[in-house]
């Protein structure tokens, strides 16, 4: 690759962004690329031509470590969509001008739904103005809910985080309940996809009895059929443990969030802002049963708890990274990398390459047969599936008593 | 030791409250007591005579370690406090002759200042009637507000999940904000005491801002001083996190949580069940400023996660269960063990017992020369005090990408 190359982090942060990171940098140092840019804050900030240069803050293989020990997007995130190119030339005309003053040949993106849409507008704007840039799209989204690629890294992590805490918060759970059972709603994130809050699933085991409902936004929200699977619940276990999805809703639509009567918010891309149905079940529960209840949420640390992330997760996050590097100097573009899973018991994959017009704005829900037919529990299906992605972990780098993390100053 | 012995855990469980039980376990091993019995769910399951053989659990030095790693009171907990002795003395000739029926000579109670309470009436009891039976206690609580004691076994795993947790949540929330800044409440655990919240300073360092305001329950809360800040804040930061007790409360001695409109609960012990004062303050901070804001509750996972948990802190758990046996078998009773620090800059640490009517119902608080003047952040008094406890970690072990606990079925 002769000229320069730029990457960007987009949309909420994972435990492994920064190993994709750490793989785009790698593959870069590797091909000799003269100058590795960083967009500070995504695609907004490269429209403010706020760069970094990302070699100032990792200087050898021991900054490429700790990069993959740090939470959160390095760079800097954001939630910012371009416009659609139809009347709107000028943004893209601006872009490239931007690129070609800085001789970039390559922009990668690391994000998810949003961000590939991004990859897709400027290989489409490029293609039809014949422009030489190439665009190569990076899977990341704790969400799990792009199509195509057998999984997306970030989620692992996120799942080992879910399960290794549920463990934790059913174990304290149990320590009371002689007289009455405590009833400990967790609410789990996915505003659309179960994916994160069917990683519950996987707290159950040998030394676990599990969660008691898992509840996916993929399943109408049954209040009646909930609030009597509780009451029988608690009539039996002296500790209940749910798992629910911030997404659950009602069959007419409703978010279960709602019925709480918060505030709505609404965030750029016009997703809602949803928190609250923990409280509103935990509610609920008590003011109909007289239990006392307790509502949790994972909220960011779902995303941000790197100190326990997959190492299965941290390695093929820095792939996905990598191979994008040498996907665009084998002259792709308009790609996204993706994971390919080999059929079969043992866990083997390999990376591929895919049109980004077939994953853009596309989202990928749990598959039906993974659920259980009361829609309150989760089949061996999905934990097939996920467990082989949770395994390893890679030890932090501790400093005075705490994981230390590469700061971009 | 000629009789058997019985140990039980009680209260609010903590990450390490298992090694405090491993010690008891070990210390009465080498002793070659016969039986060494667990309450299952404290002195409640003690009336009841709820007991477990705690041998056919704990099989060897493998179970020991994975006692160590288990979260949450393995024998079960309870919140019960025993009645006080005069008129009701049935109940203490009950309880000690269910101690003649097993043979019971030595009683250790692992908890915090209600469960040393305990410890006290039964020796106080004991003493009065001249019985032989010897009561000495543990001391347990992620709130570290018992007296005399340095610190408290399960607090600093509690202050370096915070910490930790707190650094990640700082990390994602800075990675957007090209416009506003996110604000984020994290509301910490601790009702009078502000300990656990002052671990919220741990996390600042070389690599993190660690969190822009810090407010304890030892300082009145002053609503239109903590807006000022807010908003002085957000105007020159593009990531704003408060770390607030739960227990914060106005001059006039409302909790902030109260200013929500929820819903009152009072625990056994007549203790005011708080929550939701981040909520509070997100919804005040957010409907003031029209900034996005986040609230995050801690809750049962910072006295839970035992993945993450203080190798300083699992030791010295470990021995003060363990010294507890030594103290009884040297004839100790009605006594608490205690962790003594040397002055000096060095940790050095040794244990010590205490006459257990000096401990049981006082509650300490942070000093307040640790506190700073605005009362908005925590001094170096404290760092020194905190850092050396949060020190090493137990690699947990992990099975199926999860951390494996010990059962009692």
């Amino acid at each position: 690759m002769k000229g320069n190359i730029i990457v960007g982090q987009s949309g909420g942060p994972t435990a492994v962004i920064n190993s994709s990171l750490a793989g785009v940098f790698s593959a870069a140092k590797e091909l000799g690329v003269n100058k590795i840019y960083g967009m500070v804050h995504g695609i907004q900030g490269f429209l403010n031509e706020s760069f970094c240069d990302i070699s100032e803050y990792v200087k050898d293989k021991g900054d490429v470590e700790l990069l993959k020990r740090t939470p959160s997007a390095f760079l800097g995130s954001c939630r910012y969509k371009l416009p659609k190119i139809e009347g709107n030339e000028a943004t893209y005309d601006k872009m490239f001008e931007i690129m070609e003053k800085y001789d970039i040949e390559c922009l990668f993106y690391i994000g998810g739904n949003d961000s590939m849409d991004t990859i897709k507008m400027l290989s489409d704007y490029a293609a039809a103005k014949g422009k030489s840039q190439r665009f190569v799209g990076v899977p990341k989204t704790i969400d799990n809910d792009l199509p195509i690629t057998d999984h997306c890294p970030g989620y692992a992590s996120a799942a080992k985080y879910i399960a290794t805490s549920l463990k934790e918060i059913i174990r304290d759970n149990e320590s009371f309940g002689v007289e009455k059972p405590t009833v400990t709603v967790v609410e789990i994130m996915g505003r659309h996809a179960g994916w994160l809050t069917a990683a519950a699933a996987l707290a159950k085991g040998e030394d676990c009895h599990g969660a008691d409902m898992i509840c996916l936004p993929e399943v109408d929200f049954d209040m009646e059929k909930f609030m009597e699977r509780v009451k029988y619940l608690a009539a039996t276990k002296h500790s209940v443990v749910l798992a629910v999805s911030e997404g659950v809703k009602l069959a007419d639509g409703r978010f279960v969030c709602e019925l709480g009567g918060g505030a709505d918010f609404v965030d750029a891309f016009g997703h809602k802002q949803l928190s609250g149905c923990a409280v509103v079940l935990a509610n609920k529960i008590a003011a109909e049963t007289g239990l006392k209840t307790r509502a949790i949420e994972f909220s960011t640390l779902q995303r941000a708890a790197t100190h326990i992330a997959s190492l299965t997760d941290i390695n093929e996050a820095f792939e996905c990274g990598y191979r994008a590097v040498m996907a665009a100097e084998a002259g792709k573009t308009g790609m996204m990398i993706t994971i390919d899973r080999a059929e079969g018991d043992a866990y083997q994959i390999s990376y591929g390459i895919y049109d980004i017009h077939q994953i853009a704005n596309v989202e990928r829900p749990v598959p039906a047969e993974w659920i259980t037919e009361d829609g309150t529990q989760i089949g061996q299906g999905y934990l097939d599936y996920a467990r082989p992605m949770i395994l390893g972990e890679l030890q932090p780098m501790m400093v005075d008593g705490l994981p230390r993390h590469l700061v971009r100053k």
